[in-house]
């Protein structure tokens, strides 16, 4: 547990219960209103310099078997307003400290008749709201299935939102940008097929929901520490322009089962009229508990490659064999199996890859489809499909375990799971204890494929526990986790930041199903990240897949300078250099971009940005003095204007720019790119041109 | 595993493939015919002795989003037939040696246009039918969905039917006993309330289903080896008096997911003219794999004692406080609780448990309510209910281990789950391995209320494996598992010897909730004890529960002669004394049966037996030369006439016999008994009367 700098805590208690409240934050800049309606129902609104941003919007949620519910009929027993400032180190982090800074109203609601009190807490800082429900332990309400929650975002205006489709099973639609009143007629259109999936509404959406008024407000809705509940959708009521929450049911449509005493997630509204801001936000860490693991020293930010991407475009496979139409793990007998020839993860071919790491100064090697199985992993609803210990006659556990060691590499482990979330807990165990025996020190899970149990869904109550309990059982193993399909992160790599890293959005993989658009990454930031960081897997520098996987037409839409820029762009203490080998060999001038650059900082500086069109931002390594600047623009080219202030004064560093090419685009000319060399220091001014889909990247030495 | 004694298996080829087979059983008095009908149908129908039992009835599968289905356009493709003998012993049973013998056809059928096989396997015994699908490997039936498995029982009359409601949750009802055309009419009468309960049907009745014809012939429908596949009720077409197979669907509906290669489980048709014949019947057993556990040595047959009827009649408490409105394992502090006065589980009357069962020969002592959760055990959907390993401050675990140890007596585990099996499975390994530290041998599991996951039931494919996950589990472990509301069992003890226990009936504790009708364990060995031996808790000598619980007024509805009975006519390897220790301590010369009856047998005869009326057996104790003899009688008083035949010849023996007093009755003097030793040779004769819910136990030793 990371120490407290300053840490302070002003309770106030008031005698006097009014109907209303108001609450305003640190420097006063939002103020939020919190009262009861004539009927009892809670409600509250939030301004940000003096500009309503959420009106008046009613709260509560609504029960099964209970007439009542947990809706209105409530009168204020007792208020609570306080004050608290800490500074917290994070594990790893874009910045070395963070400052939680707040001010806090709980108000205590009694409900007539039922005699029932629940909690509306309220969390007011400089970048934003959030709140949640508490149910204390009272007799009254104990044991309560939620059929719905009822807590409302009514919006000022029809903003132009950034959205992708309400869904229980998947998050790896592209981004729409639109008005909201549009949302509805492109809702069919937004819903791009995926493994597994169900949506519920033409005007249901996601979060971390990223908008902007007409008049330039930047409003983000997410939610924040989604422990032991459903995840959150947004349906909204196109006509008042209303957002209402509605959770991920479960297999009889139930959206949780609640034991008091017990709280909901945070509901988070971050705001302001600087979109850098928005990036800058800390708020969703901030509402999640401090660190629950006492010993860190194991958890370290990770550069690593691996045996994927060629699978991802269909260059080679997970699967061994082609002599069976399904397996049956410990009878299908793989010995007498004749190789398919085209099996990615096998040992002559992973040692390659732990050479290139080592050449190259990468942390570790993940290799996808070492183990037995894969030959029908996946859309059959099977329930024993992996044993994660079990590797294929062709991968050697032992021997590349020595191999990695001799060179210094860490081998990265890979446990898919089709969604089959009964057998992988039944295995975690010992999964858990073969990668402490061989070596592993870090796992990539992933949840392809409706989830069994049959019913439930990727994001339902049910489902979260079981992301939870893996996290927290490889606490007891010392094991890093980065969950592909699972829940969308809420800041929980506070509390556990053994969760080093979450898909949870379209991954670079879909550029190799069809492509993203090339914006894809410019919104991002705004959404996904702000619960977490991403294990986006950037680093393609071939975009015309077809050159080595002949029958994959897709293209990469990205230009070459752009993939480089996400590694500063998409903040993640995991990053991966997805592409072949080869492919890298080709340009090793750009790939020295990927060697150099950092993983895990001190300091990070937003330059630019507009959510869709443009992020520029300026990282300083940890521990060093050295910044890594990134850039990455959305279709229209564009020239980035930064200042290099943020230098230390007097200083003159080495900058090598790395740029597209004045022909580069990512349809047409993706691979042109410059590299320059420039000595800079905190009065140099900087002018760069991205191309469409493009962007730049920069490291920056100091000068010895 | 068994050596086999005698084994032969012979083969024979059909080259020519006709559309009708027919199969006769080894002695000849079984005749069964299989057919397609003109559209490509699978049927079959069964003769015994000349007469219809079945007649022609429908075979196949629905499937779910498949046109065709497994239903029609079949054609034979191959036909074999093979004869079977074998004797095996089993671990623990009823007799020492088991003979398997039977002929065998096995249709192979290819089904026009889609070109998918499916194998159905008849296997025809002296005492009756089983028959399951086959699913081979191959290219066109790989994965699929049950939507329903149309496996017909066309009955040849309106037989008379013991029978319990078509259930997704319970097999917890008193047995019903009509004509089957009055099913529908009683069925709503028929469905008693229960702690989780979900039917489908007013003619759906679940197996083993046991009838009698208008000319006498027996007829019981269950099935064996009941294993990755959903459990079979039965729906009556009561016009036509043809039952149709209804499986048990999972959260979605669908009935299961199957993957080839693999089988159903054995549907059976046990056929007599003679009751006593049904009782006898090893074919369950028989159509089950042989033992899979290869040192059995720690499998061993038990007798025990234990805290659990004082709870059952609210005499005592499973919980330990209430303080609580509810329980979150881990947080809430128990030490600083107030004792709710009543808890049972507590060491010293723990120890009283001990010293009783050391005392009286018994070999352990189960003890509910031991471990922190009871407070909100049940019916909350409470996922982490129970950790199965945290005492309750006034249960010390070590001590009395080293107690139970020092005076010769095991102690029985006990993990209830509530029906939250993710929970069970969880903690697992961590508690067997807890009862391996504390020299737990044996573990009692409980499913009481509602499945986790939700939407599942008792009896759905999922759940059925986690039964037999735990079974398996176990085996890793060298722990004997008798699960309450479990699934009812298969035969399944065969394979896993280590499965000594199973409710999954109405057992005695019905007794203390309004009772059980006085022939409930006449019906018991007919139906619920087809599958295997059952955890019944007999043994109950005071009648009048309210006398030592002022407020349950239920009262046990059997005499205690009966009661000394079943420890005989229910056969199973685990035999507990279910009563409180003062009731025991009232009765010492009564008790003294429980003392000296066997739990594990050499042999077994049926005397006498009429479904519902009376039932009358003698047992050989294994490795001995005494025998037991116990007669349950249903509500009409009745005269045993019996034979002692089965002793040796020549040989003189001392009976004792444990009989109704001549004004005994269930109702109203139910304690009325009387005991007598004589000495027996093979030529007794013994007429003893029974009274209504009464019976007689009878222990003969020879002497020497």
């Amino acid at each position: 547990m990371k120490k407290l700098f300053l840490a302070s805590f002003i309770l106030f208690a008031f005698s006097s219960i009014a109907t209303a409240q108001q609450l305003k934050s640190p420097q006063g800049e939002f103020e939020m209103n919190f009262s009861l309606t004539s009927d009892g129902t809670p409600t509250y609104s939030l301004k940000y310099k003096n500009k309503e941003v959420v009106k008046t919007s009613k709260l509560g949620l609504e029960l099964k078997n209970d007439k009542k519910s947990l809706l209105n009929d409530f009168t204020i027993v007792d208020s609570k307003t306080a004050t608290f400032d800490e500074t917290w180190k994070p594990v790893w982090g874009e910045v070395a400290q963070i400052r939680n800074h707040y001010n806090e109203l709980a108000v205590t609601l009694n409900q007539k008749g039922t005699d029932r009190k629940i909690v509306i807490r309220f969390r007011l800082f400089d970048d934003g709201l959030g709140f949640r429900y508490e149910f204390p332990s009272q007799k009254n309400l104990v044991y309560f299935v939620i059929k719905e929650e009822r807590t409302q975002f009514a919006m000022a205006g029809n903003h132009t939102a950034h959205w992708i489709s309400g869904d229980y099973d998947t998050q790896e639609y592209d981004y729409t940008t639109s008005k909201l009143s549009e949302i509805r007629n492109l809702s069919s259109k937004a819903r791009s097929e995926n493994a597994s999936q169900e949506g519920f509404s033409d005007t249901g959406v996601q979060t971390s929901l990223m908008m902007k008024s007409n008049d330039g407000i930047y409003i983000n809705l997410h939610e924040a520490a989604l422990i032991n509940y459903s995840c959150m959708n947004l349906n909204l009521d196109d006509k008042k322009m209303i957002f209402e929450s509605h959770l991920t049911p479960d297999a009889k449509g139930d959206k949780g089962y609640i034991q008091a005493p017990s709280t909901s997630p945070w509901r988070t509204v971050i705001v302001s009229d600087d979109a850098r801001e928005i990036l800058d936000s800390k708020m969703t860490l901030n509402l999640n508990d401090p660190c629950k693991i006492e010993d860190t020293s194991w958890i370290k930010p990770v550069k690593y490659v691996g045996v994927w991407w060629e699978m991802i475009t269909n260059k080679s496979t997970w699967s061994y064999t082609n002599d069976f139409p399904a397996i049956q793990l410990g009878i299908t007998d793989y010995s007498k199996a004749k190789p398919n020839g085209t099996h990615g993860a096998n040992t002559a071919h992973v040692k390659e890859y732990i050479d290139f790491a080592s050449k190259h100064g990468f942390d570790g090697v993940l290799v996808e489809g070492w183990n037995q199985g894969w030959e029908d992993w996946f859309g059959h609803a099977k329930d024993y499909v992996f044993d994660f210990v079990t590797p294929y006659p062709d991968f050697d556990v032992k021997d590349l375990h020595e191999y990695a060691k001799s060179k210094g590499v860490k081998m990265i482990m890979h446990h898919e799971t089709s969604g089959s979330t009964r057998n992988y807990e039944r295995h975690l165990d010992k999964a858990f204890k073969f990668m402490n025996d061989n070596g592993y020190e870090a796992v990539k899970t992933g949840y392809v494929g409706p989830i069994l149990p049959v019913g439930e869904h990727h994001y339902s109550q049910s489902i979260i526990n079981h992301y939870q309990y893996v996290i927290e059982k490889a606490v007891d193993y010392k094991i890093m986790v980065n969950a592909h399909e699972a829940v969308r992160p809420t800041g929980i790599c506070r509390t556990y930041p053994n969760m080093i890293g979450n898909e949870a959005a379209r991954g670079t993989e879909f550029q190799a199903f069809g492509g993203s658009k090339p914006n894809h990454v410019t919104i991002l930031p705004f959404t996904r990240l702000i619960g977490g960081p991403m294990d986006y897997t950037p680093g393609i520098f071939e975009m015309n897949i077809q050159k080595f996987s002949p029958t994959n037409t897709s293209k990469v839409n990205s230009t070459l300078a752009n993939q480089l820029a996400l590694y500063v762009t998409m903040y993640s203490p995991l990053q991966m250099a997805a592409d072949l080998i080869e492919n890298y060999n080709q340009f090793p001038d750009a790939f020295q971009f990927i060697k150099d650059v950092a993983v895990d900082w001190s300091e990070s500086k937003y330059l630019e940005a507009e959510p869709g069109d443009y992020i520029t931002v300026a990282r300083k390594a940890k521990g060093t003095n050295n910044w890594f600047i990134g850039n990455v623009n959305g279709e229209t080219p564009r020239t980035s204007n930064i200042t290099l202030n943020f230098l230390e004064k007097g200083k003159k560093y080495t900058a090598t720019i790395y740029a597209d090419a004045k022909d580069a685009h990512y349809k047409t000319n993706p691979q042109a790119y410059t590299i320059r060399k420039i000595t800079v220091t905190s009065k140099t001014k900087l002018s760069q041109l991205s191309a469409s889909g493009g962007g730049y990247a920069i490291s920056i030495v100091e000068n010895k």
